[in-house]
């Protein structure tokens, strides 16, 4: 039984730049609608692939006024609140309440390493109890490839046990399915999310509540029809199918690959910027990305229009 | 032919905490005015040891001021200015710069990993052009056991090389003497200071400007003996002894060790608060600490008398 208010597919958005590395927030609302539109169960803004930790904590704030005032749903949207500081992490989890966000995903604070599980615990116990409000939903965020913080099957079933009713989920960017298989066996109660598609029925037919995957900006649509038929004839056609646009995709450096994709979709050369210390794809490598997605019949339909997706030839 | 304002011992001061984790600024600024009538020729407030990256950039922004109206010389002020985000990055780089300070302590951003040379090229270049003023110097904070981003050889060549009077030195907290001895050979005019006081006697030998070093917080007058006579006689045996006490601090958790240290010298049990995710030196551990400090005869003089440093009993 779920506590929580997210399944399916769930995108974390890119985050477009003006030439001056600030965010683009016209640009990205309309990214939010366009995922909503294609089928995005929710979207996990602020996340990994957002840049998120290369945005200003004020930055975040903007952006994520700007989403609810635009419309989106704020039940929607579960933005990544983790931060080095506490204070950021506190005041970024109270904005996020106060807008009626569906949940959080929140990564360690990343800055030492090693830590003691009963650092983190503190840590966050220290954010759950100065945010004070029962709605507060939070999903951990397990990317121990990028934080170098791992929260341990200990640590999970800890954090559970103290706060029952606000630490719900896990997003598992371990790569290691057999972390994400502990982790639903131990905890069954316990909303996860496989960090990539590439888990999606295999995470689903042991009891995920779903994906969050960053090659969701590319090919939700796609993501999102194996979710709604997960346990039809043709699921493990479908997966295999997302798995190898995910594969085709991260050949490449992911965000960068990603970022080039939406130029490519929107006709927006813009949106090949990244934030330093990453760096855009070079010409070579996009050119070489794009002849991989059309040898595998990928469609990136250019000029907006997103009506030719997976399994489509690209026009 | 040296570029820079700072050479001798400083220290990466430890930042005091209320009970709530925000910072004490009475007694940061009593512990920077402490540590330079102990003897360091400056201060990298801001540092790893500062739990910097655990507060917020406005916490950083009200010390640093906090600390230059108290009447400390911002010329000995190298805070850390690095961040994640270009936008904090420039904002705390422009603050330091304008309060006058001696220089500034960058780390790379630290969150994704890894990261192509290229792209913490175009965070600094970036960084530099937009606090625009020349009288910004750079080190450059080489710590990859922490950020896991090292400052290859060949980038900071590259620094140096695009901005000579910006970037002009670097705190190797490598822990790997033959990287310090290469940046040494390779750019002799570049102002290169170990990370610790072990490889201080080695470094002012091939030619660094001092050392940066975390346990300066509790024997900054025995290093600084050794900084004015790194020519005598007698320097080995200082090298001896500042190595020994640091071997004996360091064989625990450093940064709550020296907390407990200071909740000793200063008599103030406030002083042992670290923010999560680190955690205090349980009891057990501080008895083993003050019984090895106490069988090496460093003395720590209670009752914030200073007078007792190194080789003396404590009493």
């Amino acid at each position: 039984m779920s506590k929580g208010n997210f399944e399916g597919v769930l995108v974390p958005v890119l985050t477009p730049f003006n030439s001056d590395f600030s965010p683009d927030p016209v640009r990205f609302v309309e990214q939010c609608q366009w995922l909503l539109a294609e089928g995005a169960n929710g979207l996990a803004v602020f996340g990994t692939t957002s840049e998120a930790n290369s945005l200003s904590l004020r930055q975040r704030e903007e952006l994520l006024d700007r989403l609810v005032e635009s419309g989106i749903p704020a039940a929607k949207l579960m933005p990544g609140t983790g931060a080095c500081a506490l204070d950021d992490a506190v005041r970024m989890t109270s904005k996020a309440v106060n807008l009626g966000c569906g949940g959080v995903l929140m990564h360690p604070p990343f800055y030492y390493k090693p830590v003691v599980d009963d650092g983190i615990f503190a840590y966050f116990s220290e954010v759950i109890q100065r945010v004070g409000e029962s709605t507060l939903k939070i999903y951990l965020y397990h990317i121990p490839p990028i934080t170098m913080i791992p929260f341990s099957i200990y640590l999970v079933g800890r954090l559970i046990a103290a706060y029952p009713e606000t630490v719900i989920g896990l997003k598992d960017s371990s790569g290691d399915w057999s972390n994400t298989e502990t982790l639903l066996r131990e905890y069954p109660e316990f909303d996860v999310f496989p960090g990539s598609e590439a888990f999606l029925l295999q995470g689903l037919r042991a009891g995920a509540r779903g994906c969050i995957t960053a090659t969701g900006n590319a090919n939700v649509a796609g993501i999102r029809q194996l979710v709604d038929n997960w346990q039809s004839d043709d699921a493990d056609a479908m997966q295999a199918r997302i798995t190898t646009v995910r594969m085709a995709i991260q050949a490449f450096p992911l965000i960068p690959a990603l970022k080039a994709m939406m130029a490519r979709i929107h006709d927006a050369p813009e949106w090949r910027r990244v934030a330093p210390p990453l760096m855009p794809l070079g010409e070579d490598e996009t050119r070489a990305l794009f002849a991989k997605l059309a040898g595998i019949d990928f469609a990136m339909a250019p000029h907006g229009s997103v009506a030719a997706r997976s399994g489509e030839l690209n026009g």
